[in-house]
């Protein structure tokens, strides 16, 4: 790992400048993928093209699928098609697949034009499932065995096909139709005896999914069962391709920022924010602004209607903003907390009862608590009329009542309908909220005030 | 994968009613451990040792690796020792720690004294490190190699030591003084030629981390060098242990979850919400529901201030809750994003200046967009005054403004006080905005309306 990007960078921009290509190869070839990627991006553009061509083949297209795809294009516009080629070449499936989605038409073209037609047929095969299903992020490349092998014909197959694999970490069984009947790690291959027969060793009960399973589900999918890899399989149950854990582990990462936007009223993109352009952000953010305003229209409409009310005891104003956002934070707490447990499956719709239950009683707790504080600041500190006092408190702890209430059911409920629960947080929750405590506030205010 | 529980549970509990023990062990030896151990949550109680007993000893070993610490609590509880020791005996070093670190004191004891002594030296050894560390979640059984090894001499080693240690899918190559000088990778070891020496086809360039470095680092690490295990070393560059893939999975899952519940203003707990009592709900939610609201008594106090104001000018408050909405979700926006891309590390302090520029321009868009659209609602359709429809409308810009700047800034300024900066989520940044705009909005007010 390199610690300080900013001397190595100064270093290679020196080797650069001073021509000392011999040594700055050097350098490139100590290092991992991963950094060299990193490096490349705070480089001039005119000087990435000419490093790049000092890396060895193999390295090369590592650092490579490392790059984005900002750079991964500048770079393809610069290679010879015998360039070009060699770094396809160098790809695994899933990558050159990854790859060929980002890229303009022309690009595309000419990528695949370099391509052996084996290549470009299992790139297709790739393209062909729907975005963020398991068949759009599997490798067709993988060592498969047969459950009558011996483990020295085995080892014999792995040698002669591991090269291409992406994995040998688990090898997968299948019978005569293609059909997956097991799976055996290299580490069972390697520890068996070398009469041992496959089928003595394989484990028959092999988790698979299918290629139109969400990628979501095989994130899951490979937490529960401490996988590393984890097969894909056609309707007919024949082994189609493999996905790898750096994969699920990548794919995990991008739900969860996606989630995480999908609840601050955001459009998900899966661009970095330094990346996207101003226009881009603005065209995320502005719909659920807009729709968030025009919601928080109804809560304008019950201030104008108890207007006079308000004319009458202006002091009732002072404390709107209090009840709402006490408010909107005890439906947020729930709704977020739900929305988790949804997504970890550690929830399901037949829990609503359950959650309920306990939101009910926390529910509870939390709002005589924070009305009791609450009633003490009231009297001792701002020092309002007792009947004024209890018109907050009393609308406290029904807001809160409300809002835990509103915040759990809501995003189960949701998902229930077929939504994204994600939908259901913080913004949603305290626009709902808002309204609910203001109708709150008055019928109290009218009753006990006499308004 | 079982898909249907429900009906596999009916089973069950039918064969123990008819005490078909024969029938429900085949039954089970079928099944994964993950899937057993949901199977198991669902049991009634006094059925749980019962059935566990049914269960040969590694999977039985497996399963109890992913049972919830309650469930673990109550299976010891009613074994013997020579049933726990069996139990222990089987589990990986870093799954025995991290059930004794679940257990209480009692347990504990029994858990040691029936593991052997080596057993028992390993698991002190990582209980030492810090919660959260590297070292807290490494495994200390991993199989080095020495780099004067021929391939043939290394798959002996492999073959003699692998059976004890969680993966050989990496294997590290130390010198004398046990320092850590490559690693070469299971697959290489299998498709080298048999008189290779290990020093030709290892990898000298290791990425590894210190057993201090914290753990959502080491997630990091495995994401950017997509790796499957990654080695641990000591202050002297010593080989100490191993973390494996699958358990960095699920530090991802469990940091995650509480960046959500920081972001949601909830103290994290590392329980399942169903798990979680009412009282430990509450205790995680009311401390900040009380200090965010004591923090919204300042926006009270800003009201009480223009409390003259609001009389002649009643309408005024009726525009109160679009604009904190509005400016707490424009907030909200900037600052979820900018969270999240200081989590992936695409964000650091340096890009503070580039990140104001962009929110910046966001914000004057995003403004100006809201604005107009408000404009023309207030001007039609409620059909207020000009300068009061201006008064909104400015103030309505300036608080989206105000708003964007404070949840891109706040973040980062919070990460570089070594803060987490996911407490600058939509709670805090609600209470400071709504001040703000409530400043803004009578500011502009008093002026343009003459109050």
């Amino acid at each position: 790992m390199v610690d300080n990007y900013t001397s190595l960078n100064k270093t290679v921009l020196a080797l650069i400048g001073e021509k000392k290509f011999k040594q700055l190869q050097d350098i490139l070839t100590n290092m991992l993928p991963a950094d060299i990627a990193v490096l490349f991006s705070e480089l001039p553009e005119q000087s990435q093209p000419l490093v790049f061509r000092l890396l060895p083949k193999d390295l090369a297209a590592d650092t490579f699928v490392e790059m984005d795809s900002d750079l991964q294009h500048l770079l393809i516009q610069g290679f010879s098609d015998t360039e070009l080629q060699e770094v396809v070449s160098e790809l695994y499936i899933d990558d050159a697949a990854a790859l060929i989605e980002e890229m303009p038409a022309n690009v595309v073209k000419r990528i695949l034009r370099q391509a052996d037609p084996e290549t470009r047929r299992q790139i297709n095969e790739i393209l062909k499932y729907p975005e963020d299903s398991a068949g759009s992020i599997m490798t067709t490349e993988f060592v498969s065995l047969r459950a009558q092998m011996s483990i020295t014909d085995a080892i014999n197959r792995i040698r002669r096909k591991g090269f291409d694999s992406e994995t040998i970490n688990a090898c997968y069984v299948t019978d005569d139709g293609r059909r997956l009947i097991g799976v055996v790690s290299i580490r069972t291959i390697i520890l068996a005896d070398e009469n041992d027969r496959i089928e003595d060793v394989m484990n028959r009960y092999v988790v698979s999914v299918r290629t139109t399973e969400d990628q979501e589900t095989v994130v899951n999918i490979f937490a529960k069962y401490d996988l590393t890899v984890l097969p894909v399989v056609d309707g007919e149950g024949r082994l189609v391709g493999i996905v790898t854990v750096d994969d699920a582990l990548d794919v995990l990462q991008e739900e969860t920022t996606e989630d995480f936007e999908k609840m601050a009223a955001i459009t998900p993109t899966d661009r970095p924010y330094l990346k996207k352009s101003v226009l881009e952000i603005w065209r995320s953010r502005i719909p659920w602004l807009l729709l968030l305003m025009i919601s928080a229209t109804f809560t304008g409409m019950i201030i104008s209607h108890f207007e006079d009310a308000l004319k009458t005891y202006v002091l009732l104003t002072a404390y709107i903003p209090m009840l709402m956002d006490t408010g909107g934070n005890s439906g947020s707490q729930a709704s977020v907390t739900i929305i988790r447990g949804l997504s970890l499956n550690e929830l399901e719709f037949r829990d609503l009862f359950r959650v309920v239950w306990k939101e009910f009683q926390v529910a509870i707790l939390a709002g005589v608590t924070l009305a009791v504080f609450n009633f003490i600041k009231l009297i001792v500190v701002d020092q309002v009329s007792l009947l004024l006092a209890l018109v907050i408190c009393l609308t406290l702890m029904l807001t809160v009542f409300v809002a835990k209430l509103a915040g759990c059911t809501l995003p189960m409920l949701a998902q229930k309908a077929g939504f994204d629960p994600a939908v259901m947080a913080s913004p949603f929750i305290t626009t709902i909220v808002d309204a609910l405590s203001l109708l709150i506030y008055f019928r109290i205010a009218t009753v006990l005030l006499g308004l």
